[in-house]
Parts: structure tokens; sequence; C-alpha cells
């Protein structure tokens, strides 16, 4: 198969990051997720706890464009507010991992960085909110009390951080190739179709 | 196969009807579109033109709201205004369609109509506008200057149509099991990667 580069991007107990780890088994490629935070601290002298933490900001929609927005009121690249500085080495990184060879990228807003390249297909994965109630407390061990503002929130979260990078709205088809409903197919059955895609895409 | 009824959602210029006429072919049962209005005509009086005109003015969507809300100022199911009587009317054929057997539905809200039916899969087909409007052109011998009017006019009448009847969001991924840009795969290989799905679904 030529070069492919497949973005997951998934709702919260959709299970998308064992979808994303079982894809790239299945092609014999790396899988990244937030393993890639690693990467991107070693390469641009973040801490880890540091970039966790502008992410956890993004639940706070507002709170978060504001301390993205303002800089340090220097010039030049430094200026940049902590979290545009982390997401532009978030956008190095990941263009890099790409042009390295095919991989499985779950989250990220990977496809929006990558858009364009044309080896690129974009899916993104969700499911009714029963289905995923069921697989975060049987299959991720979130606790059944707290699991629907896990949900919530996690989704909260990743919906406004890439709604504001990206200026694109997070779930609206028109970012993706494909988007699939998890809970009507098994897992390994939706790794299969994804791949059946894949295969066929057109030379563009 | 078992019994199986799969609902089509589609942009203009995406290539969902003749997708769903393959499908139909290929599995061997009936398509519906707006042939069905025929149907409705018959069973229950109402002229063709009358039931066309009333999809129109979806276009203008605040006007066909209020069209839809006032009666005839009488009581009984004749105080439903003409949208809301041919809306039902429509409801009743497409639950009966789909009782008759496995069949494949392009539209006219069945996705919504048909909920709760284990039996059925709906699927909202897309694709960027560049390749919608290429498709509308060359293959459905829309003029270039008036393309992308028309494009934008018939989609926001469905969205109208849809949103005001069903509660829901026209497009959402969340109303449909599968979701594909047609833009990327040929024609035959989306009809299979439909089928692919419905096969592999689960009893639920």
């Amino acid at each position: 198969m030529k070069n492919r580069v497949i973005t997951i991007s998934r709702e919260f107990g959709s299970g998308g990051r064992l979808i994303g780890q079982k894809l790239a088994e299945k092609l014999g490629v790396p899988m990244y997720d937030k393993t890639i935070l690693d990467r991107i601290a070693e390469e641009n002298g973040f801490s880890r706890e540091m970039m966790e933490e502008a992410e956890k900001k993004a639940l706070h929609g507002f709170l978060y464009s504001l301390s993205s927005a303002f800089g340090t009121g220097e010039t030049g690249p430094e200026s940049l507010s902590l979290n545009e500085r982390f997401f532009l080495a978030q956008f190095d990184t990941i263009r890099e991992v790409a042009e390295e060879g095919s991989c499985v990228i779950v989250g990220r807003c990977a496809d929006y960085i990558l858009r364009g390249y044309p080896e690129v297909t974009n899916v993104f994965l969700y499911a009714e909110e029963e289905d995923k109630i069921k697989r975060a407390v049987e299959e991720y061990g979130v606790p059944e009390k707290d699991v629907k503002k896990i949900m919530h929130n996690t989704d909260k979260a990743r919906a406004n951080y890439y709604n504001y990078h990206t200026g694109r709205k997070w779930g609206d088809p028109v970012n993706y190739n494909l988007c699939i409903d998890t809970g009507y197919i098994g897992i390994d059955d939706i790794v299969d179709l994804i791949l059946f895609y894949v295969e066929r895409e057109i030379e563009r």
C-alpha cells in the first residue's frame, strides 16, 4: 500500500483509541496519541505537566481563548502565549511524523494540521450516549456515578480546543472522509471498514 | 440477508440518488425517492403539484414554519395545515414501505420517521463544494452559472424541512450510522462500503 496517514477524531466512549491501535497494528505502522506529547516535550523543551495543563484549560472555552490570545507583552516568537507556542510545536511534530511514513494519529487536531496532504484519510468516530456510557464504564473503568460528567467535560474540552485552534467545528462531517457510529458494528469490523475506504481512495 | 431498510440522506451534488439506485439494484430491492409522492398522492388524495409546492416552501424556513403551524381554524385532523397533513401522510407511507420488506429510501426524513426500527441503517452522503459542483454540472447537467445557487437553495430547503419536522439537525452525524465523503472513492466502492457496514451490523 502507498504511504498512508489515518487521523482519528473521536467522542469519549466511542472506542476511538482502541480502533486506532488495532488499525495501526493491522497496517504495521506506528500509532500516535497523547504519547506524541513526549516527543513535543523533548524537541521543544516543554514539560509534560505544562502541556497537559494547557489542554485542560480548554474545558473553559472563553478563559482558554483569553489565555491563548495574550502573549508575554514582548515581540517575537517568545511573545506568543504558552498555549499558542505549544499548539505550534504540536503542529510541527505532527507534520514531522506524517512525513516520516504511514501512521495512525488519534486526536490532536491532526485532520486540520495535515489538511491538503493527499495521503491523509480523516475519520470521526461517535456513538449514541448509552453506548458510550456502557463502553466507558465497562471497558475504560470509569465509575458509573461520574461517567456522564467526565464524558461531557472531555468532549467539551476537545471541541473547544479544536474549534479555537482550527476555526472549524469539531465533529462536522465536512472535516472528515468517513464518520462511523461505533455502536452498531464490532471494533474489528470498524477497522476493516476504514481500511476498505482507505484502500479504495482515488488519487486526486 | 435479513430484512434491511437503508435510508440515504444527501447533500445536493454528492451523488446520493445514484448511489441509492445502485445499492437497491445490487440488493434486488425497490428504491424510493420522490417517486413515493405518487403513492402518497394516491393513498391520501393529495395532488402531486400541491405536495411539491409544500416542499418548495421549505426554502423559506420561517414562512414554512408559519404555514405549517397554522391550521384551518377548525378542530379535528382537518384543522391541521396542509404541510402537516402532507408530512403525516408521508410518515404513514414510509412506514408502510419499510414494513413491506427490504428497500432503499432516499431523502424524505426517512431516518427520523423510521427511528427505533432495528432493521434500518441510516447513511449521510456529502462532499466538498468543488466536488459537488463538478458532479452537478457534468452529471446532472446543471448550468455552471446557476450551480452554486441551486446547490445552496436545495440543501437549505432540505435542512429547513428536516429540522422543522424532526427537531433534529440535518447532517449531524448522530442521526446516521455512517457518513461518507463521496469525493474520495468511486460510486461502486461507496455502494460496497455501505453494504460492508450493513452486513456486519450487530443485532441490538
